[in-house]
């Protein structure tokens, strides 16, 4: 009897769309595709598919972040639900958002759709299909608002860097020159990393010390409520 | 074209639920209705309805809120979708969960379930339908994170208040007990009150001064970044 009252109720598509921030160990980027089926064929979209009737949305985004460029064991957060009525003019289709943050230098692609996949900077990405361009926006956000609230950086940088590397993130987040002098100690004051005896060689003839992060204390900064980076 | 794209995907039911806080001077309450069809006739859920065709996910929590209770004119947030497979013994139903604020004693009932609705105080609210608790949950910690890094209060309080209501309130909140100087400093420090030249005579024989918001200065604070309230 109450199947009766949901069948009288519009159903509707719904599907993932996923901002993928990557870090080079120089520059924030954003992985977008070539769509490549109609409407907006040709046009670069975020990476994204439809939620299918034996999972749930987690899975959702999952299984297409994989399957299209064969990324997988990734960190993926739901961000929010786009639902304007005419955002897909192929059908209505009701959007949730997910960011994935990871290091490109550690992630090889090989998915179905690893040809049409290209890194932007993300200061140089292209106009997104549909109401990409506002999701990203809001990825950003944050992003940004997490880089001040949390310490970030496990998922973005591998997993020796150099302290000048893990500046540069905080600047490309941040879209923002940081005091070099200032950001180390913030960052030391955030008691999260481990120096290593180990110097990166290649960035100048004296070397670069390289750090870890201590996963554990890492961990439970990101669980503290009240602490702000204020830089 | 392009539809039968479209059209080989699955179609889902889509909700919305709304987790309503309110504030009565005292403590922190939450708007339950008894719900009055199957599956779970009889329990406690939260405020909810389905989404329409002609319309996006915040009308539709507009909608179901002004339909169910008469309330309109609502601080409506987007927090959070829903999309365990069985979560609706029903039918499939993905939901997406919506927080709003609302000052208990300025906003009066008179919509479709008024009689099946009730203020709970949050420490005492009962058992839920589906995974309505873990909903609650949610928007409790994102309250939680706002009134830590934001001025909060604005929708809560009425238009006065004392400086006790404010601290009952963010004592509710933070589920803690605050010391009153450090509190009244600090509050006064985020420098979004003004007091006026007006006593409450209800509280005691001397009276307690009234406060308003300083409502530029609380949008600013609002919007800024890198802020914390530390108590």
């Amino acid at each position: 009897m109450h199947l009766n009252y949901y069948q009288k109720e519009d159903q509707v598509l719904l599907a993932v769309d996923c901002i993928i921030f990557g870090f080079d160990k120089e520059n924030l980027k954003i992985l977008l595709i070539k769509r490549n089926f109609e409407p907006e064929k040709g046009k670069w979209s975020l990476i994204g598919g439809f939620l299918k009737k034996n999972e749930n949305l987690d899975e959702a985004a999952v299984r297409v972040l994989e399957t299209l460029t064969g990324l997988n064991d990734i960190y993926l957060e739901q961000i929010h639900t786009y639902s304007k009525i005419d955002r897909d003019p192929g059908q209505r289709t009701i959007s949730v958002a997910y960011f994935a943050l990871i290091d490109v230098d550690s992630h090889h692609f090989d998915g179905i759709q690893i040809d049409a996949a290209h890194w932007f900077d993300i200061k140089e990405a292209p106009n997104l299909i549909f109401d990409h361009n506002e999701m990203v926006q809001k990825a950003k956000a944050r992003l940004k608002r997490r880089a001040l609230s949390k310490p970030i950086g496990f998922e973005l940088l591998p997993e020796k860097f150099t302290m000048r590397q893990l500046q540069n993130l905080y600047e490309s987040i941040l879209d923002k020159k940081l005091d070099k002098r200032n950001f180390i100690n913030k960052i030391n004051s955030l008691d999260v990393l481990i120096k290593l005896d180990e110097k990166d060689m290649s960035v100048s003839r004296k070397g670069a010390y390289l750090y870890v992060f201590d996963k554990d204390k890492y961990e439970k900064k990101v669980e503290e409520d009240g602490f702000i980076f204020k830089i």
